[in-house]
């Protein structure tokens, strides 16, 4: 392996082209913090329809506008959820529910389920279903029980997590999300709560982290799919 | 109850119309980190003279700017608290004072006020009252104590509600609110203060929360309505 | 006002004994952290029938053990709530409940509950209604629905106070209690959960605080009853 | 439903009778903090091979030396762990790795195994695997992969779950453990490093939560025998 | 200078003799975490009538218990505040009001008056003046005021050191005590309540360090006796 | 005291015209998160020579730019203290030392700085000490020893306060400052540096609170000037 | 040493000339929180070639946008580490590799390494290597091996420090980078990891501090070239 | 590999015996929250003379003492230290300098003096020499510029390194300790400082972690020594 030279930034990236074949799961962009020349580099090698497919994740608008029109227009961007590809996965079985506590949550259940669509799954989203009116989540939650694995994303107190950890079998993946002000601290009340659920077994995931809980959720519907 | 779809953001949202009825507060809009999208189909939908009122909250100026002008002029609009609404629901009795330290925590003081406008009751505002000059709260006491409830509103140390707290027989709600800097940490030194206050039975809202606050004077108003 | 020797500590106590008059409660005496002389000293007082009524809280078992048992039994003790008085104040009207998430909030719940009762009013528990199990709450809340106020004691990730916030209408006092381990840090997760509660109108009180849930409960009561 | 009077502690308890119907798991006694009459009264009822079989986590050896020779030898008790049963439920298909980075994690992973045990499942158990020494993991990893599920404990910089999340495709429950000292702050260190795990799917349960690392696997589990 | 070997302990205590001289104030032996051999070496050393006099703080009763009869009593011990010296150093003109908010703040105001004691200057106590009933302290404040500078020591909110801010010209020294429970977690909501006061020129000493609140007086007591 | 409406802003400020006589200092104008409605009126009303001075603390150049241009110039406005006045308060005799560790303390400072002779007193600058190079305080420290009280403003790990608390007999007040980055944490650890300094009486203030450093300067400086 | 005047800024710096002789490090200006005019007169002063060398650390594209385009362009500016010089120190012997776990991390890595440059020794690049594909650092770690001191740079769980920690005997630095969001907080869970590390002799400078690691690194090279 | 069973603890230790040929250091025993049974079994393995030499580092007291006395005589124990070892391994050329601030910290100062020892340097400690009284670490700065590296332990404020960071050239490794009370926080004010300091290329170690700070002490000697 060859180090890189001070001049050079670009090639300073070391693609895990095997990561797919280890874990199941290729490796994504994250792109938030990238420099710029590293970005587009990875964007023009991406799309090429001889390349794998990738998916960019945290790509924001702003970043997105500075991108060469032409190339920008090989993508399939989605601003809400600050996702792209330039081809999907090939479609697999299984099914995720995807459930929010409010529509501001909506940038990180996206992102969950355009993850999902990407690895080739089906993301079915049941939003706005913050428990302070206890029967939309009761509304739902036939459902919802009727997907393979369940990811609820909430903001605030995220007691969504707790009560459908008490309403369905399924396994359950947790994203606190970072809506709120104040003591919600940008999602740090969420991510303690559900950590601390009652409910046996929620796991937890970074805050705003839509893409891991799709990782988390494709771990369990790959398995499922081999059985 | 319908899934939405990948490509559906504005029908995301599932109004809990009926919580006025289980908890005597309507729902309100919590406007910051909404898709525009989304809060402009609830700004349209809200204007129509034959919906239930409705309140929106932490509705910013910059946000109320992207509203075409003949839709937001449907609405009394407030850049200080950051409220709108089409209609107020109708006046009730019951008047609650609103204090405050000092005149940085106007912003928040008026969302408590304007709340308890919208929901029919009347605030009585005692701004500047802060204890590093006792003169000013002393002055004011005996008119804040012919208010049925009292919200206090607190910065920095917060150490009016613990003062106020010794002064007062009322049902008092205390919002520590963002002012201040370095230790003050927006509001977070505040709303400590006021949790671990030395006078007995004051109960804190979350940092700069005047909906809060007077949603919580108001459940009280409601139950001495009905007494 | 004479200031207190270096020699002296019994006599550096000063109460507050108008209190009752101006805010509607009485003083009580905290016991954690006070020199043991010093506690020696106002049980001795207070023991007295000519005395006000007084309340001890966070007594603890340990410190009573050290009490001369002649004093100990001039009054009634409770372990479990850490909570003592020689007598209390005479009967008023009105009706709280106090909801708990699990039995090991009883600590709390009953410092809450014996805390109304010194004070003339008449508790209702409902204890073990956590939200894991929604049944239990919902079984409750028609009762709960009966009482003037409610006030609800939760650990760990504290769901249970948005979900009530959902389902009542009364004034609703929230207590995180210390209950949890790791990330539940001693109840501040549960803290932190209550005051961003989706609900509207969750004010909140200290951890553990069943005390001053009580005193926040009684202003209201105290109202109402005045109504 | 019966509301508690205030000098009953014992008839506090509701159980979640259904639990097991409604999410697959049953009910389990979390013995930290409960008072121990309540616990008594516990551990008497569930030593009945007429009763459910019930799961006693958290049991310390301190307070498993105050319940009655008889009653306690009823139950199968481990005190490295702090789990008892009278009776496991049935034996059901489904095995789980558990994998840990040090003998310090010990009670932890067998904090999950033994849960995994109790609800009929096989834990396999991968300890001392620190990447201090790389070989460790390398040499277990293929034997790991034959598991259905994994689940990693670890303390400290926790960095083991990465490098495991990098070295498998199964679903991966990530336990932090308070091993350590000063910045490792009980656990705090490792929950935050795994939840910013740069491998994808990772996802986490609270600081030293065998038993809710053993639950989620169980939701896996359960999810695979029925498919 | 020679450096320490392995085998010895006792020899590694470099007294600053010549403090004294530089900065007005003489060292003082902070006793926690220090070796019993070491400090038991200093208690031995400083017995002597022949040394300077020396000031020994946080001498916990547990330590002090295991000290030779016939050293300790060699000492003026005071199990409250947890000091000791064998001399005082000569008195002084100069006069500091102690004020407290409450009696669970004594461990501090004593060690705060016993330092001033030993460094010559006379301490005049004012305690549990809390500002639940402002009365207390307005009842104080020209006594206060009569004296040259301001220790104050408060925990919880510590809305006292505020309020007193106000009501004096006086330098201001305010020590936060680690009184209270849950949110006041050990005396740092008090710290950072009294760092955001709204009253100007207060200034903030670690939790609970009377003898830095002294030390601080001192440091003007000693100019304006030179003045 | 007539409470303050709804639609009225500018009325709510109630000036602590008296505090001057109470504690020596007038009340200041605390600028940050003021509406600019209110910030106006008040410099407008202090632009008058027959009002007494004022000081305004935390003015940005961005609001001062707002300003009508007559208005501006009618004050001394300096922008990197962002501290503005119409006219000082009277000479009075008293020195304090204002030292910093590098230039980026500059803004700090010079609030102090300004805030000192706004109050008559003269401030002598020493800036630039920081410890990695122990000369330059070294250099300084006679200098400062001329002078009557000594500020000090630092960032980072704030060694300086340690160093020169063991150099001076001086009243010494800590005001850390919000220079560098990570860990440094907005001052955050300047602040908690300086609280645990090891050097006895060193008292501290908010971080980056160079107002309130002069002022409790001033509080000695008038003592010693009354003497 | 004369103290500076109230209304000269750029006077108040003194550079610490001869820290290179002290510590074999020279002085370097670090730019973030500097008043321009101050930084100004730096870069004119250092752009003399009779000058010491002097390295500018944080100047950010920003403020060197506003630098005279004459004197910009006697500087070698990099834009992503944000550093510049006028002229390097002489050439050394030694090298040092520097390591990051992805290609975000490239704003740091550039810093240390054109420290190091600009100091004279050898910096050898090893970018994107990550944990998640451990091939990538098992790649790297001959050439690595080869350098006499290794810098490491990582963010979110930073697990890369201490997989490299177990392979590598020489030296080791690691700098958390700021990558990553939410729990990541900014790279404060990268630092506690590192210092977590469960590899020996693993040390830590502050987040992003790519420059301390350099001088790190540059005092064990001295030494060893002295050797 | 094979896995563990339930049943057995002692069988889950898997020794990283060639760690020493990896990193030039063997791997030592954190004896910390192991299970009792584990470190008997461990003492017993490497009290055989054949054995390789072991380091067991935080073995309390209370752990020793239950340790079998013929078992525990095998070993070279120091309590003050907490570390233990049958055999060292050989002499090795290189001096470490350990300087403390206080002889509060002689816990860590002996860890890392006894680490060194153990791996075969030369430990020269110079202790109590914080920077309260500077001419402490200027007398002993000639000496410790004699070391090949530096090691340096302080708690509080840990100004010492800073200052120390300005005064020598040689590689200097900075660990915090939990000496102090209220905001040092148990090493984390230390922690910090350090992390912040002011001076170039001082780097960190976790709070209290003299043998780590060994270890990274030993990675640089030996260096040197190969050189």
């Amino acid at each position: 392996m060859t180090a890189t030279t001070l001049s050079d930034t670009t090639g300073a990236v070391r693609f895990d082209i095997e990561r797919d074949r280890r874990i199941g799961l290729p490796e994504a962009v994250f792109c938030e913090g990238k420099p710029f020349s590293v970005l587009l580099a990875l964007l023009e090698r991406f799309a090429d329809d001889n390349e794998k497919p990738i998916l960019f994740t945290r790509l924001s608008p702003e970043t997105m506008a500075k991108v060469p029109r032409e190339l920008a227009e090989r993508y399939d961007y989605d601003a809400l959820s600050r996702t792209a590809w330039h081809r999907t996965l090939e479609k697999r079985t299984g099914r995720a529910a995807v459930v929010s506590a409010g529509s501001a949550d909506l940038f990180v259940t996206r992102e969950a389920a355009r993850t999902l669509h990407y690895l080739g799954y089906e993301p079915v989203l049941f939003e706005d279903c913050g428990v302070a009116g206890l029967w939309r989540i009761q509304a739902a939650i036939e459902d919802i029980n009727r997907c393979d694995v369940v990811i609820v994303a909430a903001g605030l107190d995220a007691a969504l997590a707790s009560v459908l950890g008490g309403l369905t079998s399924k396994p359950l993946f947790a994203v606190p999300t970072s809506v709120g002000y104040g003591i919600a601290e940008h999602g740090m009340t969420a991510l303690r709560s559900m950590l601390a659920s009652c409910a046996p077994g929620v796991c937890v995931l970074n805050i705003d982290n839509g893409y891991g809980a799709a990782c988390a959720a494709a771990r369990v519907l790959a398995l499922l799919e081999a059985a």
